[in-house]
């Protein structure tokens, strides 16, 4: 339990942050986020440098104004999105030079440029750049990946220090730094060390959530966050499933994201106090009761999942829009019950009862 | 000028309904509708005993409960779609088979199934089954649809007299009559006594905008609408675009739907004082003003062109979000201008003021 202060508003942790790639969480406004209780949003800046680019951003005054979004947002360099580029990206130590997916011009993304690039957009929150290894990856080139980070890790702060003071005196931009080593625990215990001895105003886990499974994750978990700053925002990015935050949020991690809740929206799942559950399916087609009788949500109170259903095999944009808002209350509300168990000293039991119906569906991991 | 009332609200005319075909005015809620004024929407009969189908709608107790939207609905019949559907239906005297455009299922539309279906959905305009000719097409092919549009007629209101009583002696739907006619006038004429010999709780004209040349329209308005009876609600089906509202008024018609707004949304085409823009385009890319200066709606209070036109680019659901609810919020304050000028008494001041910056973008008839 925490607070996170910003010029845009203070951020309650434990905090998921819904995903809003391209200047817009998918399908919802601003006003819609409020209302459901988000306090901060995540943006990306590889998809934001190349669509809609710096000059707009720049004209339009930043990535809040851009957006007409006033409150916190935290904006990730890129370097995941570059390192899912695959045979697009090449790392040398100047930086990632990288073809866009969309039209395949050629970039580098620097540790430099991309913290430039992120006082651009005003993010309260800037992340560096770093190198994601692979999973599966063989212990040396985790380990020259994990090197690279550290060494570009000391060029992003040195480019922050320079950059947000030159931008803005007074800026309040904070700078986050990420822990690397793959699923090697001395690597990742050593990255730590190493990030540490920069500082940083908070510290990011990234490398999880790449194609191993669970147990390795929550392995990796287990004996790196309890290692990080005690008295730092801890972040596990690209994470979670609801059953992942809780095992994070147990280790001391303060905060999340992922596309799963707006991702799964999309393809007619919703999230349920008794677990996942397809309204595609021919059982939702006659049910008139709400999406999940437990949830207080807008789409909740006002929609059968006949009806939600319907519009999904309609093909009818409020579907996507309805299952996307109440995925997203589902998370909200779930973040406000951890925390309300860490205050009340229960949070362990908050976490077994909640995980008892949520995986009583079976469908535990594939979510 | 008038007032349409029904038990779920009443209705200022003229009117535009917006048209939500699928139980969803699309990318839109309930609550955003009534938020830029909207009184009454259209629903479609064809379209949603096809799916979500009758078993669906009576179990959520009609169409109002089912869609979430408790001010007044007029359904079409499904005339107009199952004429459109070209070779997959026949009409014969007893009614319309045709073949469903989703899965290739056989039905049959009488004029007595098309009450029953509207009673069940709870419509509070109902309109009947009418047999709309195709646009060229010769005096003796119009005859036979309009005479048989006329035989179906009486039997579509004595359909609704008894099933209106016996589902609820207190039932308070409306039911209209259709003109048909194609674009002979002396068809029209006649069409038009049979119907008030029948005896209608409204009068609309079908069979318009099914491609005829503007001119050839705006003819058969002129020369039908005003010989409508003075007292009964006129609807001119299936139009329109600001001008042909515009031109309408003048000829007395009351009530309007059409695609148009939701449809160029969603292409990227908008509306404005100074006439269609299409936002997708170039230059819109770093235009930092609203989509129009002197709209109060929430996309314009909230917006730049910049951001709706990334938003369109990146395939993001807010970006046809926002230009739907523009241009039904630009449609809803163009009938309330009309409204206001005809207290006024200066509807043909407005009309001119209108049109002359309307179509100074040069692209009248192209919207």
């Amino acid at each position: 339990m925490g607070t996170i202060n910003t010029i845009h508003g203070d951020i309650s942790t434990p905090v998921f942050m819904p995903v809003g790639t391209q200047a817009t969480v998918k399908t919802m406004t601003p006003e819609e986020l409020c209302q459901i209780g988000v306090d901060i949003i995540l943006g990306n800046a590889y998809h934001l440098f190349l669509r809609p680019g710096q000059e707009i951003i720049r004209i339009t005054g930043g990535l809040h104004s851009f957006m007409h979004w006033n409150k916190p947002i935290l904006t990730d360099s890129g370097g995941y999105q570059i390192f899912s580029l695959g045979r697009l990206r090449k790392i040398t130590e100047e930086g990632a030079r990288f073809q866009s997916h969309i039209d395949g011009s050629y970039h580098l993304f620097t540790p430099e440029s991309v913290i430039e690039f992120q006082m651009l957009l005003g993010s309260d929150i800037v992340m560096p750049l770093d190198e994601c290894a692979p999973y599966p990856c063989g212990y040396e080139e985790a380990r020259i990946a994990r090197d690279r980070t550290t060494r570009w890790a000391k060029r992003n702060k040195q480019a922050f220090l320079t950059l947000a003071k030159s931008a803005n005196p007074d800026s309040s931009s904070s700078l986050f730094g990420i822990v690397q080593g793959n699923m090697y625990l001395d690597l990742r215990r050593e990255s730590i060390d190493e990030l540490t001895d920069i500082g940083f105003d908070g510290y990011a886990i990234g490398g999880l959530s790449v194609g191993e499974p669970k147990e390795i994750m929550y392995e990796m978990l287990k004996e790196t966050a309890p290692h990080l700053p005690q008295n730092s925002p801890r972040y596990l990015m690209g994470v979670g499933a609801p059953e992942d935050i809780l095992e994070a949020v147990e280790h001391g991690v303060d905060m999340f994201d992922c596309v799963m809740p707006t991702r799964h929206a999309r393809t007619g799942e919703v999230f349920t106090s008794n677990g996942p559950l397809v309204i595609r399916n021919a059982p939702c087609a006659a049910d008139t009761t709400p999406i999940d009788l437990e949830c207080g949500c807008y789409v909740c109170r006002n929609y059968s999942r006949a009806y939600i259903r319907h519009l999904i095999h309609a093909n009818e944009i409020l579907g996507v829009r309805l299952t996307t808002w109440h995925n997203l209350a589902f998370m909200m509300n779930l973040m406000k019950q951890i925390r309300e168990s860490i205050q009340q000293e229960r949070f362990m039991e908050f976490k077994k009862e909640f995980l008892a119906r949520w995986i009583a569906t079976g469908r535990k991991g594939t979510m």
